[in-house]
């Protein structure tokens, strides 16, 4: 199967904090970003895959700070890497500075692990992801080690057999 | 003030048609484009004003085919006019081929009319907009035309005084 | 097939504005408002058809002043007229005076056109309408020049053609 | 003050069952018709009294049948009758035959009482209701025994004070 | 059939007030709390039943205080009894106290009736209910009147046979 | 400050999954359950520190199943450890055997972070965990692990000082 670009599967998705959005200290509630994030991440994945994907894993969602009602946010997904029907997308969150000027602040990184399946259900094989840009390769490179430790964290794989993770330890070391 | 290109307002937002979107045909219902539409068109808006701005009217929105459930939906909004405080904005809707490959198809169009308000509420002055591409100039030079016909229907203006509407009718005229 | 009165089609819907339902000023945000239009639209239209109908384009939607929150929303549909499978449908939109009294004002006024299909979603033929009312002739009779004005603008009829429309340019000639 | 006559707080709802809005049996969530009760009814004590009006009692809801999908589902409140600052009020649903025709099905029947409070939420005196017609009068009356019913229930009244109340079930006595 | 306990069907739902749920007073919207009722009172019907129910009728509601935007709010359902086919729920709404310490106050109290069916909608014969706990034995003996009270007030039974509700204006009388 | 037990903030929350909450294959919708967990985190953590939270982390969900309409979800939240201001929560997710029994089927596991936030915004100090069970044990020290890790992709520790982590890669050493 021919390999794709995370570029060929960006999805943005831009939306305004309305009332509806918010928390009791007037900030979006995170209930919400969560759900927005999900869609995009599921969009970006089917882009990829050109099949139905239903959400397998939320790896890491981080909240670097609180977003405020009638803010701009931006999310921005793209796959990093696909290992046979499994896909992992990244989510960047953004938000725009509202007093004109385009400057935007990150806000938010989030992992999604999502699975292709057919028309029954079953999980079905997928194109590779060829990195292109800097960013695109240490994501492609951390899915690895990120996959290790989902698995020795679920007793699926042992950890002494975890290489890439191990070396995020003892980079030193042959291994 | 300076002016600004449409390219600088350019909104793109991205969605799912999930079962809470659809009409009893499991079509995406009118009135939930409708509102995808708005509050995209107000962020480009927005981003053209860097102000708060409330919709003043929608002049046009056709629906050319049904959205059907499972679609991904690309919306784009572009400012295509300025005049004062009301800025035009032009929102394009999109489906994509599920099947694979990134062809998409232009299912909706609509032309919303925002008008930038001071903390007051106030309208305020805000920044021209200089057209680029020819689309841009297209749609540039018609909200004069689609302002003229406002104008008219709100018995604001003599139909005799819009010269560049007539001129839609009567082509081969000096007017 | 028997004319219908546009009373026959005479839709009433009242909202309350929640907290829910506004924007970053507190009024009643544009979007919603635009969807209870069109389902409120698609009712009337649906009565005057006994058929399923779906939305074909949004024609003009005024938005004369803010609608505050907790303001009492009363929207009324009527037909104005049909043409073979289309139908256009007026929504005039009133809040009332929260102090006591029933006197009303009216915030917006929109103009949506149906089409109604029969079990595959084929257009269908569908009864005249037949205004009684002053207001309700006067609807009808600009029925005509807003769809000679739509076919125009999508290239389908040359604007020579449109005598109506012209008409309302050069109202003293003999066209 | 001034008594009002129930036509004057008539409020009028008209819904469309959307996918939204049903239960896994593809009809009307009971939950879902609560709400839009509740709301209707709320606004037709909030026009009865012109206060802010909060829900104080739900005394009987009845579901006869259930409410397809598709469905036009129209909600009529009507003020029966005010007690100091307690309004309670009538709430009628009904859905139409889609095939054409305007006959209409009662599907629902409910029971609201609303308290009328002022701008620190304390109750306050409201105008009497006065009933013109038939239903309005038996309506009227009926509200004086569920109120008995509801002290009683209450710990409020001792049932022998009750009278109403008693007399519906030993009419024939002198009470 | 087997008998079941009530402590079988107990169905606990804790909630969180956001903006989303509020009315306009800023304290938590009727509508909504009715609707929140209504999901936990049918998953305790469907517990004690292991079948489909729909709700039949909500028969007391009521609302002690209002509740304020960012209160906890748990919603406590159980079985009191079972006739037939029908099965009555209480749900018991507490809040808590925010500023630690784990008292909570009840605000409300509703009695829903639903009717477990079958693939096709018949009503179908459930199992009876057993109640344990003083209270659970209170409101078992209760739902006796309040059965009699809906059929009374139903037409479907004459006042004079309804004995155990007459007892409650007369208990010192041999009924 | 007095330790608490996991117990203390349990949080239950029922849900039933209605058309309004499903994906394209008539599944649980990934982005609800994202915000029915973090909602059900969100107050375990505030009964445990009786403040204010805001969610700063969801670290790990896993979606062992689909999760199909009409299925009886059961979310329980419990507190495994606290940081100064910081509060790991795990959210366990489960459905019911429809068919009578109260078998149940665990289908999600979440672990979501919170920071308890004063007045103003600023993160202030709670109570430490004191965990019971042997679950309640296995998950407080697993905490540490997770934040070392945490520490450690966000640049704020270097991965040698990971002591607990490194434990888990090579367990017969001395650390």
């Amino acid at each position: 199967m021919k390999a794709k670009n995370p570029s060929e599967s960006l999805t943005i998705m831009t939306e305004l904090v309305l009332p509806n959005d918010t928390n009791n200290l007037n900030n979006l509630f995170g209930g919400q970003l969560l759900s927005w994030m999900d869609r995009c991440a599921a969009i970006s994945a089917h882009r990829h895959s050109s099949r139905q994907v239903v959400t397998a894993a939320v790896n890491n969602v981080s909240f670097a700070q609180p977003i405020a009602q009638a803010s701009i946010v931006t999310l921005e997904a793209t796959v990093s890497r696909a290992f046979n029907s499994s896909i992992e997308v990244f989510v960047d969150v953004f938000i725009e500075d509202n007093r004109g000027g385009r400057k935007r602040t990150k806000t938010n990184e989030a992992i999604y692990t999502f699975v292709a399946v057919d028309q029954l259900g079953n999980p079905i094989q997928i194109a590779p992801v060829e990195p292109e840009t800097d960013l695109e390769k240490k994501r492609h490179e951390g899915a690895l080690r990120r996959k290790q430790l989902s698995l020795i964290l679920s007793g699926k794989m042992k950890p002494e057999d975890a290489h890439e993770l191990k070396a995020l330890f003892f980079p030193e070391e042959k291994l």
